[in-house]
């Protein structure tokens, strides 16, 4: 508390060029001005407060143009509306409470790995692999540089990407951990200017030596969501139940739904002739060999009593290199799965990822890439153990908890195509 | 642990195409190549281990070509050599303490500002902002995109960089919350190939509203100096020993001499004074007005025993344009402190932020960057309240009580100019 009870200090540093400010001008306590208020904290009339503050002294510490000040008094501003606004829309409830919220679940997701004895890991963000494969990646260069003639055309000599997964870094970790975990940015180029799509967003991943089935990382998945959840929810009751009465009504009976069942498996063959047998007409017409759409995957989680379901064993060719080949026929299924959950669709993907050097290698060769990830075989040269890990992602995650519609409304500040605000 | 004794299954994995494995074969069982073990366990005869395990079945999961293996048996690898190999080096007892004690500090720091009532924030790392306007930033785009005539270049719709710190978007929050802080990686396109540059660095960042004076500050960062080494040397004892008695002799006490003093304070001019009255040889002269340089930094932690200390009041014109003008003269000095410590020299910058719409705004206007930040500037005119912060490198602060010489064996996958290995 200052020592001047009529805030002088902070006055004359708002007003050096005016007059001294020791009294209050009522005018100055407008909404959004920023005050500190002296007085005498007392017991409250009031239900759901025990003690109120009795100001004897206010001091405007900031004041507030409300003229241009984007919130207004006593308005109800829809979360469209706010997303204009990054650098203010933190002081509304709602986007005050998700910070909150989002801290907490940072917070207890950290505890979760260290209470299971996993290694905390920085994996990088820029990095010399692709690891997916895929093309909707961002690459890194230093601004405003020239180069000179005959100069490496790339500040590292090679060209660099963000990552789009600490994955294979961590299984480098995994060798000699057991059990790492990692919990930072990744990126997509991606282009789709969808409600459930960042280009900047944040993933949890663990990854753990010695699984030896599909079954290990399921139950790490499971336990790692119920865990979290428990704590965020209840180190912050008051911010949840914003969520789950205002924003999304009925989100808290779905999440207690998930919390007090069993997460249901079901294999990918099992729910291709789920939905095959499904009175609904797909856009998409289920297939086995072909993706899930988000159309299958809301139906198969309604199907499951809007319960989380796992789905494991996909087909061979639609997963990457990595994961582990089932062996079941020629490269018919590989050890993946994957966890739906309601109004998001998929929440984590994880599989055992592919151990044995001949298999490893000889996948890489078809896809020309044996060259690239020498050092990736080379781990299952040097001593390594079956092993296999997960993805979740942050905002997913945030979003499925607390029934958010827009992932734009789970970060501080979203990044997305078109759009880089601040 | 596993069902089968011989260990069959993981064995069969491995030798799928050979014999079954249910024997040991001891040539299998070398340096390198991982194991199985089971036995009991006994009280063990030697010191320093209270336990050991008496084996009875030994089983290799994942063999080792040790030919190929660039860790070789009862062989001392220094940690140049090392760095060539990212992807085995944490086997080693060296970075594989080092990955126990940067886990660790990484969750006292995490602990430090959850226990003080901190906020913890994502801020992005692609930011259209260049906080420090400085010129060694790195730019964003999707690899390997073509765009249409006609359409915008950028994937933003505006030129987009790496984050070289997260404070302009801390601030934001602190406008809400008080006191919040972020822990996230952070760029620079450096191409000097020192021992204390890396291109991808993490940061501890902290932003304290209603802060009026660089003594919160200043008291912040020791708290969190001395808190966080304080948990991280108890709960990893052993692997700090091999830093303190192996890789820097002596270091233990000087890190004992830096937790138990209480830090010291001595303005710029002071430090200038002191400097010039050394008697020693500078490179750099020193001179009001004039950057410290490392030998600077080096001398002055040297006058004053080896214990860290807080340099403050930095001249107006060596300092960005957010620091608070401390009013001394006709733009004279700013609020500014760096905490300058033994065998890094600078290991956090803080200062007091500029809250006066009318100083920062005219500042920006001969800057050129008014319409650039005016989002920043508007902060100061929506109930904004004096406010302040600092950061720390991680790195730096691990090469400090590890007394690490090269900055590029405390973090597990090294980033710098000419190297993005994996």
């Amino acid at each position: 508390m200052r020592q001047d009870p009529n805030c002088s200090e902070f006055g004359k540093r708002w007003k050096s060029d005016s007059q001294q400010g020791r009294t209050l001008k009522s005018s100055e306590l407008t909404f959004g001005s920023s005050v500190e208020v002296q007085g005498k904290l007392i017991q409250s009339p009031h239900k759901r407060q025990n003690v109120e503050l009795a100001a004897e002294n206010i001091c405007v510490v900031g004041p507030c143009d409300v003229q241009a000040f984007p919130l207004k008094y006593k308005t109800h501003h829809p979360l469209d509306y706010l997303r204009q606004f990054p650098h203010v829309r933190c002081k509304t409830n709602s986007l005050g409470a998700l910070l909150r919220l989002r801290s907490e679940a940072t917070a207890a997701i950290h505890s979760f790995f260290k209470d299971n004895g996993y290694l905390h890991v920085h994996t990088p963000i820029i990095t010399s692999n692709d690891c997916e494969g895929a093309g909707e990646i961002f690459q890194v260069e230093p601004a405003n540089e020239e180069r000179e003639p005959g100069e490496n055309p790339h500040f590292f000599d090679v060209p660099a990407f963000l990552t789009v997964s600490g994955q294979l870094h961590l299984e480098v970790i995994a060798g000699a951990f057991s059990k790492v975990y990692t919990f930072g940015p990744t990126f997509r180029a991606d282009n789709s200017q969808s409600r459930r799509h960042l280009a900047e967003f944040y993933m949890v991943e663990a990854e753990l030596a010695f699984a030896e089935s599909l079954q290990d990382i399921m139950q790490a998945m499971e336990d790692l969501f119920k865990k979290v959840t428990d704590a965020v929810l209840s180190s912050c009751p008051r911010d949840a139940e914003l969520f789950h009465k205002h924003v999304a009504p009925g989100q808290e009976a779905k999440v207690e739904r998930m919390l007090k069942n069993q997460f249901i498996t079901m294999s990918y063959t099992e729910a291709i002739e789920i939905l095959k047998r499904a009175h609904q007409e797909f856009i998409y017409k289920p297939e086995w060999g072909r993706d899930l759409q988000s159309e299958h995957e809301r139906y198969l989680v309604q199907h499951c009593g809007e319960i989380p379901v796992f789905v494991f064993n996909y087909p061979y060719d639609l997963k990457p290199f990595y994961m582990r080949d089932n062996e079941d026929g020629a490269q018919h299924t590989v050890a993946a799965v994957d966890l739906l959950v309601p109004g998001v669709g998929e929440l984590c993907g994880g599989s055992l990822r592919e151990d044995r050097p001949d298999f490893l290698q000889s996948r890489l060769q078809r896809l020309g890439l044996e060259d690239t990830y020498q050092w990736y075989i080379d781990l299952r040269r040097f001593g390594s153990t079956p092993h296999g890990g997960f993805g979740m992602g942050f905002e997913r995650y945030l979003r499925c908890i607390l029934g958010v519609e827009n992932i734009k409304d789970v970060i501080p500040f979203p990044r997305f195509s078109h759009s880089c605000i601040l």
